[in-house]
């Protein structure tokens, strides 16, 4: 048995006899259960992937009870809460309720998140900072269930769509800042080196520096994760060095109140004799004392996308554009002022 | 047709034959559709909860497609995280997912709320320091949907089982410690007066001050909402009186933040001219410049204890204890010192 583009898409069963396996075990890797062998799964798996097959969408569900599953890596900071606001928001304005769950949770393994998934099933699954594996991908993809991601923490499959915020211009827009008030001396803590938008602001960050003329000093640049004790061990070590940095352009808020914990335990006063810039503008980087300058990410709109794409995905609709990078934006405020006289 | 607790229960025949209305609209109501009027709805509901109609528990969901409905009253902040990683977790455990939505979010009012769920249904309601009509609680408790209140804004029916904390004691815990410290002026900012645990923590408050012979100052009590914007202004207020209190109860970590902020702007540092006392314990208050001191709830606790009791209703076993309140516990960090020297 063969299969083309062109060819009609086989059966369950058509695929069952060419496995020379029952049809309810073909039913069974559709349906994402665990009571199958390693290996059969994946020559089932292998099969449906290589004949395109697709369950015919089921009939949407009657209104009010749709769901869409809202997949966290992992449940952190009021970061997580912006994004859960804006997905609850576009999906309540669709009479659509959001499911919220962490892929590795430590009671719910990946494999354990599939299953109960499958078994539900959601109109879609919008992924947080998170991926799936390829195989994982593949069994949604062959329900007929989109998927969106919001954040990306690396590079999806190209027909699953992201959202994000332009990443390089927020490091740029942070570092010229630092410039512009005469800083030379600049430090960069970003998120785990793996993911894209790390890189990204990083990048910005080298363009900024490369602009201005300033060598890049990569013992300057560190990374770490995005929260609060990453920012405050990184702001110890950075501004214990005899030639510490007088600016700090850091990868996340949670990150900025770390180093001000750094400079206060080290008695350097923000910003008078050190700079700093957050990312993202969570609702708290207004009331740190100092309040903070921080690059504006719009994550309830950010969020918010996605959901109304992976709607219009689940609705059979197209979504033209794949990849969608909303604007970020400089919010001056009182953690960054000029450095301090040589 | 009568019918007493130990008459057989009548079907929904009986009731639509009762009531002069067909079978459909007794199961409309039942099944919270608004396509009806709110007369016939009003006298179906009537004659279910005299008849104490109750459907017959649905057969459990399958493995993994248990639902449990959380609903926020507003989705706010760090405070709701900890709050939904308590029940994501405990609802992990028994492999049952968490929707998540907002009561009164503009897009969702109240009656699309319950019509939504209804359709759904859950194996159980969580609701989060918000509250149900009493009409809305009849339609749960006629589906055999189960519902437990976590840190109740009112007084939920008898048999609603609610998860709390020890508010008195964390106000009384707050109040001596900084009595203790040598406090004499000591304000007391707390939520909204109609909620139990404001009213619990103030009576707190005053009875740590009546067994240190402190007279009670009604213009050192203010209640606002338990946001960072209420610390700030009545920060302002109160610290900018010529008999400014030297100690202050905040009803919240983040009213705790704002009050830091209102110190910051007037020129008073913390601990040195002002003590501060936080509330929560949320994972800010070690971040904060100074760390605060704080009452600390057991968020994610309460979260799962309630997630647990409401699993365990939903599987039809009884719950001994209607009402749960887990201890608070006083933190002491960096914002509370003895007072300034008169």
């Amino acid at each position: 048995m063969t299969s083309s583009p062109t060819s009609p898409r086989p059966t369950i069963a058509e695929i069952a006899r060419e496995l020379g396996v029952s049809v309810p075990t073909v039913s069974k890797v559709l349906n994402g259960r665990t009571d199958i062998s390693p290996a059969t799964r994946s020559r089932v798996e292998e099969a449906l992937e290589r004949h395109r097959y697709r369950r015919r969408r089921a009939a949407a569900p009657p209104a009010g009870t749709g769901l869409v599953d809202l997949v966290f890596h992992r449940l952190g900071s009021t970061w997580s809460m912006e994004i859960i606001r804006g997905v609850e928001r576009a999906a309540a304005a669709r009479r659509t309720s959001v499911i919220l769950s962490e892929l590795s949770g430590e009671h719910r393994p990946p494999h354990t998140w599939l299953e109960t998934t499958l078994a539900r099933p959601p109109v879609g699954v919008l992924l947080v900072a998170s991926h799936l594996t390829l195989a994982q991908h593949r069994q949604l993809t062959s329900r007929s269930i989109p998927c969106v991601v919001i954040d990306t923490d690396g590079e999806p499959p190209a027909d699953v769509p992201t959202v994000g915020s332009d990443n390089w211009n927020g490091g740029l827009a942070a570092t010229r800042h630092l410039l512009e008030l005469g800083h030379r001396r600049i430090a960069a803590i970003s998120g785990p080196a793996d993911m894209l938008c790390s890189r990204a602001r990083v990048d910005g960050y080298r363009s900024a520096l490369d602009e201005a003329g300033v060598t890049f000093d990569p013992d300057l640049v560190r990374s770490g994760n995005f929260y609060v004790e990453a920012g405050y061990a990184e702001g110890i070590d950075l501004l214990s060095r005899p030639d510490r940095p007088t600016g700090i352009f850091a990868g996340s808020d949670m990150q900025a109140l770390g180093l001000l914990r750094a400079a206060r335990e080290l008695g350097l006063r923000v910003p008078d004799d050190l700079s700093i810039v957050g990312y993202d503008d969570l609702p708290i980087a207004r009331w740190t004392g100092p309040s903070l300058t921080t690059v504006r990410q719009p994550l309830t709109e950010m969020a918010a996308t996605a959901t109304r794409m992976l709607l219009e995905l689940a609705d059979g609709e197209d979504v033209p554009v794949q990849r969608v990078n909303l604007a970020t934006e400089l919010v001056v405020r009182e953690s960054s002022a000029p450095p301090p006289l040589p």
